[in-house]
Parts: C-alpha cells; sequence; structure tokens
C-alpha cells in the first residue's frame, strides 16, 4: 500500500548538483565560493563549547541575526533566520500561498521554486525572460491576471548573472500584488552599489532572501535569512518557521562570518576578477557570455564547434571537471561554469576550449 | 495591507520553553540531557574544516545515516536524516497528509502538533489519554472512524514519561488505517530491553521518530532522523525534504555521537538513577508522579499543599530554577521536570519542598 499524498506520488523532487567527495575534482557545478570562509569563522569553530552543543539554540539565532542588523541598517524584527536560504523560500510558499493558487516564476530560474510549488499543491505561472534573461515588460501584469499570490525572482538571475537594478525591483514590488520575494543568493558578487534592502521600508509586500553559502563560503553550514517589512517577517518568525530551524554552530559561525565584512569584501573582488577573465576568455573562443553579475557564467557554445554543450560537459567531467549543464530547452546549447580560483578557471578553460 | 494566508493570521505560533542565557540557571524545562556530549563529538569539532563549511554537505548526511545503519540494523533505503526531529514531524504531515484530512493525537501530548496540523490546514483529532496516560483501547478505532491520515504518538509520552510496549504499538498500527508515527524523543532513556525498530519490517504504515536532541546531549545540534519502511522514507528523503536540510558540522559530530555508544549509555544511565531518585523523593513530598521511561518527571502538585503548580513554577523561577509548566485543563496543576544533575536536582528538591 501506499501512503504518501497523490501530488507527491506524481511530483518529480529536486535534483541537486552532483556533490562529489573526491577532493581532486574541480567543482564548478554548484556555485560554492571558490575561497575559504573567513579566518575568524574557523577562530569562532573553536570556541564551541559543550554546553552550546547540550542545549538548545537561540530560538531566533540572535547571534547572527544581531550582526545582520547591524550590517543590513534595519532592527530584529524585519529579520528571520533561515536553515539556508531553501527554507525561506519554502516559508514563503507556506505562509503566503494558499495551495492551489499560483506562485509566479521567470523562466528559466531556479529549478527548486516549482519543486516547492509541487508539493504545495500549487500550479506555477511561468513567465519566459527576454532574450537578455530580463523580465517583459508585462512581468508584473501577468502574475496579476494568473492571480499569482507569490513571484519569486533570483537576482542576480541564475543561471545566467544578469543583474536587475534596484529601481526595476521597486517598480516590480509596486506593480505586483502579491508579495515578491527577491532571492539574492548571489548579490554578494554584484557590484558594490547595487543595493535593494532599503526598498524593504517602502514596500509592504518586498522580501529578500539572502545566504552565507556562497557569499561567506558556508555552503556547508546552511544559513539563510530573509529581510523584509516586519508584517511579512513576523508569521514566518512566530508561526510557519520550526523554532530551533537554525543550529546553534552556525548562529554562532554565521555572526562571526558577517562581522568580518573585509574578509567576505576581498573574496567577492577576487571571485569579480576571475568572473571578468573568464567571460572574456571565453567570448574569444566563440562563446555567448551575458554580463554576469553573480559568481558564475552562463556560456552558449558556439554554433560548428566540434562538441555540443552535453558532450562538453561529458567531456570535461572525464577530465575531472565538473560544471553545470540543464537539459532544457533554452538551456540545452549552454554551460554554466561557477568561477573558481585562478587556478581551477585556467584548468576548466585550456580542458574546455581544447575540446571545441 | 496583510498578505498572509488566513489560517496562519488566525493560528497561534509554537511557544518554545525558555531558553535563557544565563548560564547560572538551573534549566530543568526543556528536557535536555544534563550531561555534556561524548568527548568524541568535542574531538570531531576539532577537524572540520574550512572545505566542509565552504562546499555544499552531503544531501543526504552520509556520515551520520550510515552510523544510524549500522546502529539499528537497517539500510540506507529505511532511513531519513533531517533538522532536528521537528523537521521530520513537519515532513511527515506534507508527504502523507492531505491538507484538510485530519491528524490525530493523544491528548495531551506534544504542543507542537497541532501547530504543525495548523500550518498545514488539517484539522486535529484528539483521543484523551486514560488516566494513567496510555491510549484508550478505542484509540486506533476512534482514529480511522475520523478518517486520521497520520497519527503522531510519542513514546515514551511526554509530559507523562509513560512507556507503552513494543507490542502495543505493533497492534496500533496493525488496528490504524492511516500511517503511524511514533515519536522516540525520549526512548534513549527507556529500559534498554524496549525496542520499536524491528517492527518496521513488519508494518508498512510505521515510522520511527529518533532525535540526537536528547539521548546525545546535542539539542544545539538540530539532528534528528526517521527509521521506517523503504515506502514512507523515500519520498520523504527524495522529493519532501529539503535538499540539504542537515549541514556538514550536525552531520560529522552526529556520526561521531551515535558511534561512541558507551559514552552515551552512561549518560541514559546516570538519568535512569536520578530519574528514580527524584521521583522517590517527590512521591515522599505527597506529589503524584507516573513512573516515567524519559528524562522528565511529571509530578502533580499535593493536594492542600501552600502553592500551587503556577505558584510553585514561579517561586523556582525566582529562584533561578526553570521547569515547565503547562495552563492547560489537564496538567495545570502539574511541574514538568527534567532530570538533571545530582546536584541539579537537589537545588530543584530542596527549593520546591521548602514551598509545600
Amino acid at each position: 500500500m501506499t501512503y504518501e499524498r497523490d501530488i507527491i506520488r506524481h511530483m518529480a523532487g529536486y535534483v541537486p548538483g552532483e556533490q562529489p567527495t573526491d577532493p581532486g575534482v574541480i567543482k564548478l557545478n554548484t556555485n560554492e565560493n571558490p575561497w575559504p570562509p573567513s579566518p575568524r569563522v574557523m577562530e569562532a569553530l573553536t570556541t564551541i563549547g559543550a554546553e552550546a552543543l547540550r542545549r538548545y539554540p537561540s530560538p531566533g539565532a540572535a547571534a547572527v541575526m544581531n550582526e545582520a542588523a547591524a550590517l543590513h541598517g534595519v532592527n530584529r524584527s524585519q529579520l528571520v533566520a533561515t536553515n539556508g536560504g531553501d527554507e525561506l523560500l519554502r516559508l514563503a510558499i507556506t505562509t503566503f500561498v494558499p495551495p492551489g493558487q499560483p506562485i509566479g516564476i521567470a523562466e528559466p530560474s531556479y529549478s527548486l521554486y516549482p519543486v516547492l510549488a509541487a508539493i504545495h499543491d500549487s500550479p506555477v505561472h511561468r513567465v519566459a525572460l527576454d532574450s537578455d534573461w530580463a523580465p517583459p515588460a508585462e512581468f508584473a501584469a501577468e502574475m496579476n491576471r494568473a492571480g499569482v499570490a507569490l513571484t519569486l525572482l533570483v537576482n542576480p538571475h541564475a543561471p545566467s548573472g544578469r543583474l536587475l537594478a534596484a529601481d526595476v525591483i521597486s517598480a516590480l514590488a509596486d506593480a505586483l500584488q502579491g508579495v515578491l520575494l527577491v532571492d539574492e543568493a548571489y548579490v554578494d558578487f554584484a557590484d558594490p552599489d547595487h543595493d535593494v534592502t532599503a526598498l524593504i521600508h517602502r514596500h509592504d509586500n518586498l522580501m529578500i532572501l539572502r545566504t552565507l553559502s556562497k557569499g561567506y563560503s558556508l555552503a556547508g553550514l546552511r544559513l539563510g535569512y530573509g529581510i523584509g517589512p516586519a508584517g511579512l517577517i513576523e508569521p514566518i518568525a512566530t508561526k510557519t518557521r520550526d523554532s530551533y530551524s537554525v543550529d546553534a554552530v552556525a548562529d554562532h559561525l554565521g555572526a562571526a562570518a558577517l562581522a568580518d565584512q573585509s574578509s567576505a569584501r576581498a573574496s567577492w573582488a577576487a571571485v569579480r576578477d576571475e568572473r571578468q577573465r573568464l567571460t572574456g576568455t571565453l567570448r574569444e573562443a566563440g562563446f555567448t557570455v551575458p554580463d554576469s553579475q553573480a559568481n558564475f557564467c552562463l556560456a552558449r557554445v558556439p554554433e560548428g564547434a566540434a562538441a555540443g554543450a552535453a558532450q562538453l560537459y561529458a567531456g570535461l567531467k572525464d577530465q575531472g571537471i565538473l560544471v553545470r549543464h540543464f537539459d532544457t530547452p533554452r538551456l540545452r546549447d549552454h554551460l554554466r561554469i561557477s568561477v573558481g580560483t585562478p587556478a581551477q578557471n585556467d584548468a576548466l578553460l585550456t580542458a574546455l576550449l581544447a575540446m571545441l
């Protein structure tokens, strides 16, 4: 006998990128920061005592949220800590979307969004991005027409790296009748002048997702947070979120990471430099690569190349280099390549260009 | 404007026990193990390197799940790791209960269950426990009559500590038409001969919840897991669970904790000894205390005492001793007291008995 709900039985699960255990693999497939976390994070790890493990953690992850409040100039009622950014995505759906009402996404986008919608029994309303990976002019109007309760928009966009300016986000928040969640998983790698957080004071329907997975090199720790008006944060923080979803280690190390902005900023600058070099070299080799403000590049394989994207992906994998290939209509002829260290990018470029 | 769903706006959130930051407080209110985690856990903490934090963790928490498989004599397809036991409770609801269909619980019970049901928009079907905190004979039949898709049963029972024997659990699983989740959060403190895990091979509707929070003194780490037939585990592990809900630190430290059974068993034996002493002393003072197989005692205040349970709770708190008082009809005249170290229990007993 089968006990799971029909919707669960019929849905497909999310397929995470490969996480090889071989440390020799050059791993440019799941957008980790190639640089290690701050030395202060590693120091903080040595100060965790048995008492911190034995007892329940701070329910609200007070240490890291206090640092986040200072960093963003918001107060604690405008912040909620989550078990990675993924938990905030799920909680936004649980909190703001009645099952059956549609969730709006740009297409293509983070492939977890439709999976979370399926679990919630909500249809996905997809609006195709323009050829330059920006939302079309009628984006918000289409979402409203479809009755979308929550729009999930990753910015910088994944997998292209395209960044929408703050005034574009503001205009979308104004135009949307539902909640707009801007998934800023990759924003730390964008132009330092870009800032959307101030908009939460002007839009009661705007929430921002942040994560320490990429910008702070802490993907292994599972720590993210939401920034938004208290009216959006409060029902998540006090009702739908698991009481202790962020553990004591993540709270403590996350606080150390946010406190050391100079170390994090240095890694972001290094990623930007390498992103520029990677983009330039790929373009010279004939790839079409949009300007990326994230820590990855989306590279369309040149027409007439000796190998297609799927073959290039497989050929790189054979040489111990992992990148990401999405077998979907619009991305099938692309590779998404995380920006690595200079040595990793050299290895990638050498192997890739030799196969063309 | 308000954006949260009506059901979220109208529900009450879960209220966790107080988590004071003052280390001087004698904390007997949220059932932590009073003994520290294994020294091998603390050693494992020192071996976590920057790479483990920088990269995504093992999606399935392979290290700790391999230890759990060996410990319980089950295979990996019969296990799923979760961010604390609470995540498994939520996932069981998400996976097995269509919204609107009832969730069955014994009354009284863990106060998170109705909160999770409310978030899911499912009614709760409550069946009152007998005067000795056991399910009545008609328990399963009542659940079936109500169309319950999932029954949540904590065993040993909270807040009484009463243990149902494995054959009782087996009979309930046979009789229930839906899924039976046995929440064994406190089972490590029970009689060592008690074992329900073998039953998963005989009942396709039986899932067991385990947590490292209590038995392994790791409440701060947020690590639990489910044991069940592969048919129940698979949709959770591959579809409804967040891909990376258990972080790299929890995976690594959890494996070290499960591997050191002798350290954990010593703490369980010490808790049993103190539980017996606490129970005996409270009974001598006139409290009614059921036999507990958990790491807490439920003590009904003697009739005619100088202070009621709420006053005793407040008086203890004034003296820096936290216990739990539930202001519900059946529990209002009780205190739930976590079993502490001998010194903590001495302090509790001295302060409590002086107020009678």
